[in-house]
């Protein structure tokens, strides 16, 4: 291996230098500060657990990007987290169980053993937000409220909203009692979402007219907040429970579009999460970028095999593609250069000057070698005192 | 595996929740900003890198600490990162390559194998600062100087610090022109420190009774500053390099000993990280902990690797361990309690008092289900306005 080599990164897996860096931290702090002012609790979920506890029941999705490794104490497989969200979900149901609703916020490295996306990294820096104990309309307004202000923080612009809602689909699937081999087999068809395959998939495995019907119709119906009247109403008759659900979206979209000026789009055949999502699910995009700058949805049963099934929704995102696109401008404190202080003259009031400068929140660079630049705020020696001099 | 057994997190691997992950995230803050003051830039190195990068060189005593995972894409193996030194010199050598002057600044979690130690977890979150480019004594006064106003500003007290210089050894070793296997024993012994066994070694391992001589008084002496006169003066007239060690040891203690009162131990015979480590090591305890709550020193070689060899010294520490120890007291923000918003009576009102009270730092926390409670700070309903109610 050539020295040239040695600095090879792999595939999807970056590091970030000055000043990009700054901006990160900056911006990190400014969106947890964010969800500590809609009263989200930070916590740091452990990176590394058993890998049993990790992918445990809805979060098995992830077994293919969960990085193993073995515990050399135990024997055991451990896995790096690759969600931060069944864990927050394993914290609400065990480790910081309180009544009623809870609300928890994270941000920290994961891992995905293959990216997601050619744009995805492969090390994201997930920030997100959960909310806990509520079930009703309330939590997922507020849940997308704090994601589309997020996204404004970071100085996101012309974002836009994908909305689905995987109840509608499982719905249907129990009431036309599909089996595994039919319900994998829509599924792959639905991410290519051609309409003759999927009239054809209709015609082989729903056996009800009428479902079939509505199913040819509903894979066709996509678009603004329109849709969900003729969901509704393509739907309602054969599965029942939709008009429900349709309710509870047109409530949250309706609040959402009160508050935020951002398009939203419906899908009902974009089933993403499918096995781990309970009810409304989101993206958010902007033009340009492929990928959903940030997401999220309702997964309401993951916490039970922790012992406690609780309402959950929750969002994430990436904070270095935040930080990326939003192009957020971190600030900078004044810079002052100084002698290096050791072996001067009054070195301690050199020393001392340091120090207050610092405490007033300026930078105070120590120049060890060379000479001080002299068109720099620095500190000179004058008339046996030392003084900042500003800039010239 | 039953539900109780899910949420048990492997050994040396934590969780932290609220209120504490609030105090650690309080404390990085405080701690960064602090070295961005001091002048050191924040970077964000990758968490994963290829194994024959990340174990290069002088960094190759950390592979058993290391837990390595193939790399899906490449086939080739990788390694979590289980210190972030070597890969800052590697930025510094390489993607930031600077003139001059380089101070580099992080904090992230790293990955431990084995715990180093039975007080130490697996997935430390590493702090520390990394300054380039400068051989001379002004840059070790600079980092343990920075060391000890991290670990004072952490809140911790009592510290003491324990310094050492592998550069005495290293010319001792050349001197007496060891074999590895004369060397490896050599190392065995002092971890164990019996005076019988280590004169044993001396006298089947070294063929020059000054040598000698110097050797059985060298591992006997440890303590106050008071130690250095006397090393220089059984060692410098058989190893003559020792002299100018001795002397730039000195001008170090004498700086930092004028500036921050804390008691200095020296050990020469303490030769941890003797491969990695080039000169000046030190160490920073506080009573009733058993593991250093901060270390550090010179590696100046490390860089070479990746085709700039520089002058560095650094130190880092545990940000969790510091947290706890230093019982950091995190702020909180006042809380206000508001109803949920959706469907309320001027609801537009109620929005906007929420938004500008967040705006202010205030946290409100929407009660999403139950009543209110009436003796918090509040948001209320009065004469037909939405009001703050302050707690009773």
């Amino acid at each position: 291996m050539s020295t040239a080599d040695r600095w090879l990164l792999p595939d999807g897996i970056e590091e970030v230098l000055p000043p990009q860096a700054r901006g990160v931290e900056q911006l990190r702090r400014h969106l947890l500060d964010d969800f500590d002012r809609w009263g989200y609790d930070f916590v740091i979920p452990p990176a590394l657990e058993y890998l049993d506890s990790l992918l445990t029941g809805t979060a098995r999705d992830l077994d293919l990007q969960t990085f193993k490794v073995t515990d050399q104490l135990s024997g055991r497989l451990m896995g790096l987290s690759a969600d931060t969200t069944p864990q927050t979900a394993r914290i609400d149901a065990h480790s910081w169980a309180q009544e009623g609703v809870s609300r928890l916020c994270y941000c920290r490295t994961v891992f995905h053993a293959k990216a997601p996306s050619i744009l995805a990294g492969r090390t994201p820096t997930q920030i997100g937000a959960e909310l806990y104990g509520e079930a009703g309309a309330g939590a997922d307004i507020e849940i997308i409220s704090l994601m589309l202000n997020t996204l404004q923080q970071a100085g996101l612009q012309d974002l836009h909203l994908d909305i689905g809602h995987v109840g509608i689909f499982k719905a249907f699937s129990a009431k036309a009692q599909l089996s595994n081999v039919a319900e994998e087999k829509l599924f792959a068809l639905l991410k290519v979402k051609c309409a003759t395959d999927l009239d054809a998939w209709a015609e082989e495995y729903l056996t009800d007219p009428a479902l079939t019907t509505a199913f040819k119709a509903i894979v066709r119906l996509q678009g603004g907040i329109e849709v969900l009247d003729q969901v509704a109403e393509k739907l309602a008759a054969v599965v029942p429970e939709v008009t429900g659900i349709i309710e509870h979206l047109k409530q949250v979209c309706q609040a959402i579009a009160a508050r935020y000026n951002v398009p939203m789009y419906f899908d009902f055949t974009d089933l993403r999460g499918y096995n781990y999502h309970t009810g409304l699910v989101f993206a958010a995009y902007v033009p340009g970028y492929g990928d959903a700058v940030a997401q999220g949805g309702r997964y309401n049963e993951t916490g039970a095999v922790f012992g406690r099934a609780r309402p959950a929704t929750g969002f994430s995102a990436d904070l270095k593609v935040l930080a990326q696109l939003g192009r957020f401008a971190p600030t900078q404190a004044d810079i002052v250069k100084a002698p290096a202080p050791y072996g001067q003259q009054q070195e301690q009031e050199l020393l001392d000057l340091i120090a207050e400068l610092r405490a007033q929140g300026t930078r105070v660079e120590v120049q060890l070698s060379g000479e001080l630049p002299t068109n720099a705020a620095r500190i000179e020696l004058k008339d046996g005192q030392w003084k900042l001099i500003e800039s010239n």
